[in-house]
């Protein structure tokens, strides 16, 4: 089974166990004849999807009621796959949602760690830093790295905690949020995770 | 007497009771014949002025071992002029410091309003939104402009409350936190009262 998740930037596939990606300006949906499905937040390709046969959304097997309309449909199935978490996405951008008792409860959009890094560079030269993963957020920072870092990742760490749930990681930063939140659990499949739980959960009507 | 706090984009001027800014750009400072007191970050502008008599460094009368080294003087100047306090300081960048009993404590830096909404914006256009400043903290958001809005101003308002102190707000977005941070304090003229205050403890040396 070949699935699929579109990002802004890139096809992200999954054949059986392998997983590889595919930049979204260069590569072309109709060289796969196997069936893929696949989820989508990228306008543009979803509509070049949409008159391909084969290419099979997963987004039309959720009940969108319980979302709301501009939400990410990554976001969506991070959340499908959970019942009492506080789930992290941590990409381009670093997605926080609240599922309890497997209902959505609502989430929030933080800037994710390249574009949060170019934001201070862009206010000052002075701030050009890479940020500190290990910097003590139990004390207030003395110098211009830890004054950054603990701009960014403690204000993040303090909301998060306040939920006091547990918290999945997931995406291609988790590794990185993983030193803030030590207790956190990764799970970098799962978004793929919950496409096959949905598949299976439609297997009739995807036959 | 005429007082200048100097910062990347502009001369901030108070002459007695008017104020007025200058571009840093464009304003020759030896056209002031003048005494003028002043504080500057601006790297490019302290060497100019450097070599005109009547333009009075005051970082030459602060105590900088309380400090540390890369620190902003005029992050410096509003902490000298509060004994017990967070001080926020909203400009292009948002510096929150602590001082507890007239120590300081150490801060941190967070992204301006501005350049955080530019932050969104570039990581998608869907998140091109201004912030929602009565977006309601206490519930998880369910939109996209509020997703951002919780995101960017939450996290912060989480760590800030966090150290259960009186909340000082400075720079010119101060009135827009004002909406989040309810209960702080607006002085919008602490760093001239900082340098004020200063003056008048080394009057001796100054005349």
């Amino acid at each position: 089974m070949l699935l699929c998740d579109i990002g802004n930037t890139s096809f992200h596939f999954l054949d059986e166990e392998r997983e590889y990606k595919e930049d979204v300006a260069l590569f072309e949906p109709e060289t796969i004849q196997e069936k893929v499905y696949f989820i989508c937040v990228n306008q543009v390709v979803s509509e070049k999807l949409s008159s391909l046969e084969n290419w099979i959304d997963l987004a039309a097997f959720i009940d969108m009621s319980k979302y709301y309309k501009t939400m990410g449909i990554d976001r969506i199935f991070a959340v499908e796959a959970l019942s009492n978490a506080v789930v992290i996405d941590a990409g381009s951008a670093i997605t926080v949602d609240i599922v309890k008792d497997e209902v959505f409860l609502g989430g929030f959009i933080y800037p994710g760690i390249g574009a949060m890094q170019k934001t201070y560079e862009n206010i000052s030269p002075a701030l050009a830093y890479s940020f500190n993963f290990e910097c003590d957020l139990d004390i207030m920072p003395k110098n211009s790295q830890d004054a950054i870092s603990y701009g960014y990742l403690k204000t993040f760490y303090c909301e998060v905690m306040s939920h006091k749930m547990p918290v999945v990681l997931t995406g291609g930063d988790a590794s990185k949020l993983k030193q803030i939140f030590q207790n956190a659990k990764i799970d970098t499949q799962l978004i793929f995770n919950s496409m096959k739980k949905i598949i299976k959960e439609n297997e009739e009507k995807l036959c």
